[in-house]
């Protein structure tokens, strides 16, 4: 795409939709076409898609448009009236959670859905003091932007909001990951819990992304989350795992990222990936927290659980399975891993290789002893990336993680593709200095 | 359909939904189908239907499905990458408006855009105090339902909120309907400020649909808003327009029902309408306060402005333009109403026909010189509606007023239709004692 096109594209933003909209890249990538792992600019290049979770199973896949257009055409309307969509949907989502999480409210965003876990949470503890880590993202809405430390602070006090230091299995807390690490998590946690019981809105909930994929996808073996787990339960707080980035079977191993790690979450949300793009999203609960949550809040959502959104949704399961989209997750993800650590052997730059399943990716450094991060380097591969027709970007604490989190139809071939690009990029970037 | 299958889905929604899931009436209706201003349940039978505002254009309309396929057939992505979709359709959108309302954020619901707003409103005036009606609801977001009176309260204590009167043009504070009724109401208005100003949290804005539908639309005339608007300048606080009901066209008079009551707001939120069901919203404002909101808040909806998103909503504009669906809410809407009021001859429980363009209804009592509120007799009325195929219901200060706001392609002959069940159900259900 030319220069002046982009330009013009971008003045159109800044008139249209006001200063600081954010876009991806040095030279923003201005796309027009869709499908499976690739997509296309303006001018006809075509880029592969290492980055964008929300085409789940893959830009414009034929089954789910087919489902949009047929409900679309035959019935949309809200849950006031009844419909076999949503109950038809939230009883095949239910089976793939462990019992006793059951029941669910459809919502059109992540956000929303964060936005009433709080909510759930604060109906059954009576009480409002959040956790949270302190390099997370739960959401856009005014309570749950409160979540995020990296939120330009406004509304609210958030004196309701204690943060603990994000998990970094290559930085450990204490200087040993594992266990050990482990158990400092949980120390750090307990702190917060005896703060906010004695400071004055109690201890409501945790909320974690059970992979901690925004503080970058740290390598937590199951059992991790355990002493956590334990002694949010033992202060009588709610636990609440958001699933919007590693849910739908991304890890490979499990359907969900809090199964893999081998936690039962008392309140899960699901969001991004869940519609293929189309706005669906939710919040599932026992029967129990459900009631609790509906005795104490009203609650409607006009575009929550609409019959087009629930097709869907429940074409995006249907081709999870019949494409067997995690197990391709779980060999596609080991295999491209390899190749990166792989990678490692020929650039010092590459510090650690992480990851599960189809979320992955390599943390550079400019020094391998003291681990410094090579942030800007990091910015610069990207973009070099793109340049060559690469789609990812990246993040983390100290945002020089390459985060790689593709269409889950991503083939080992899309990933020996991907690689040899990657090589080729450090190969004419030269050493990370920084 | 059977009872049976009525029961089953309901004991369905109560194990996978939870408990207290509104529906509406005795007998919930189970749609499968919808075409224009007509639905059709699981039996075959049809319903003429009078209350649904998000199908604006008409159930299913083939060219705002159309839209949706073909976008979403071609590509759906986020805002991070160029698309000229949010672009074509801010631009259009915003030529609707009078000037500087002229950029947008997109957002799916809009409880997300109410929420929003309220930020919008505190990044200028750096204070957090809202004025709602006590009659009111704006969304179902933690820092939206604090607006409601309604709400079940809960999260947070809401103390930066202060209620005024919901206008009543039937049942005037002050007694007199008119100028003195708007001088009242901006007393109440100004008393809120005077409060929010001394007590902590500063007057930020006061926040208002202009039609006041759930309240009970109000006849109120061009200027009945003026005095409130300068209380409210006068103390630098901010006006929203909360446009998710009466907006695209619906009044009939002028595209917005700010622009019908003759009021500029700072900044509008739109919603329902606005894709004919696909989860879209928005908010606009002047570049000032969108560049405020910008600096002082982190914001980014990953589904919010998709091309799919876009797509429908442009759309929803080309029909409206090219099957003058503006035109015919005033011309449809002076007819029934028309009707309403000779409907109003006949039967004394028809205490008060209000309304403009395709929202619009009658308010029932027991007694027209006490205006007694015939609340249960409404419900009646509404259930009895949908047992003879039409579909409405109530709502207003004393949910005794039938609301009527079908799809905006509703024909006098429908219009006829609908009053001539009315007037068999009046009969048959006699008078209104409740």
């Amino acid at each position: 795409m030319s220069a002046t096109s982009t330009s013009r594209l971008l003045a159109r933003r800044a008139r249209l939709l006001g200063p600081n909209v954010s876009t991806f890249y040095d030279e923003p990538v201005h796309l027009v076409k869709g499908k499976g792992v690739w997509v296309w600019d303006a001018d006809g290049n075509r880029y592969l898609d290492c980055y964008n979770n929300v085409p789940h199973v893959g830009h414009c896949h034929p089954r789910v448009v087919d489902a949009i257009c047929q409900q679309a055409s035959t019935l949309n309307t809200h849950t006031r009236y009844l419909h076999e969509g949503i109950l038809d949907y939230v009883e095949r989502l239910a089976a793939t959670f462990d019992a006793p999480l059951a029941t669910a409210i459809m919502t059109c965003t992540g956000s929303e859905a964060n936005d009433i876990a709080l909510r759930m949470a604060e109906a059954v503890t009576g009480k409002r003091g959040v956790i949270a880590t302190d390099h997370t993202y739960h959401g856009n809405t005014t309570a749950v932007a409160q979540l995020s430390r990296t939120n330009v602070p406004g509304t609210g006090d958030g004196s309701h909001v204690r943060h603990v230091p994000a998990p970094d299995s290559y930085r450990p807390l204490g200087g040993v990951a594992g266990p050990a690490h482990a158990r400092a998590f949980a120390a750090k946690v307990e702190e917060a819990i005896d703060d906010l019981e004695t400071s004055g809105p109690g201890f409501s909930a945790i909320i974690l992304c059970p992979a901690f994929l925004n503080e970058g996808f740290p390598q937590l073996e199951p059992g991790w989350l355990d002493p956590v787990v334990k002694v949010v339960r033992k202060a009588g707080g709610v636990f609440i795992a958001d699933e919007v980035q590693p849910g739908f079977g991304r890890n490979g191993y499990r359907f969900w990222g809090h199964q893999r790690i081998g936690v039962q979450p008392d309140i899960v949300t699901l969001g991004k990936p869940m519609g293929n793009g189309h706005p669906v999203a939710g919040v599932v609960a026992d029967a129990d927290i459900m009631a609790a949550f509906r005795k104490s809040f009203r609650y409607f959502n006009t575009f929550g659980g609409n019959p087009v959104s629930c097709a869907a949704a429940m074409a995006v399961l249907d081709v999870m399975e019949d494409e067997g989209l995690q197990d391709n997750a779980r060999v596609v993800g080991e295999h491209a891993r390899a190749g990166l650590s792989k990678l490692a052997e020929k650039h010092d730059c590459i510090g650690d290789v992480r990851g599960y399943g189809l979320f992955f990716g390599a943390e550079l450094v400019t020094d391998r002893e003291t681990r410094s991060p090579a942030t800007s380097y990091a910015t610069k591969v990207a973009n070099e990336m793109r340049r060559r027709g690469i789609l990812l970007n990246k993040l983390g604490l100290h945002y020089n993680t390459l985060k790689i989190r593709p269409p889950m139809p991503f083939s080992k071939e899309n990933a020996d593709y991907m690689l040899g690009t990657l090589d080729g990029v450090l190969n004419d970037l030269g050493p990370a200095r920084d």
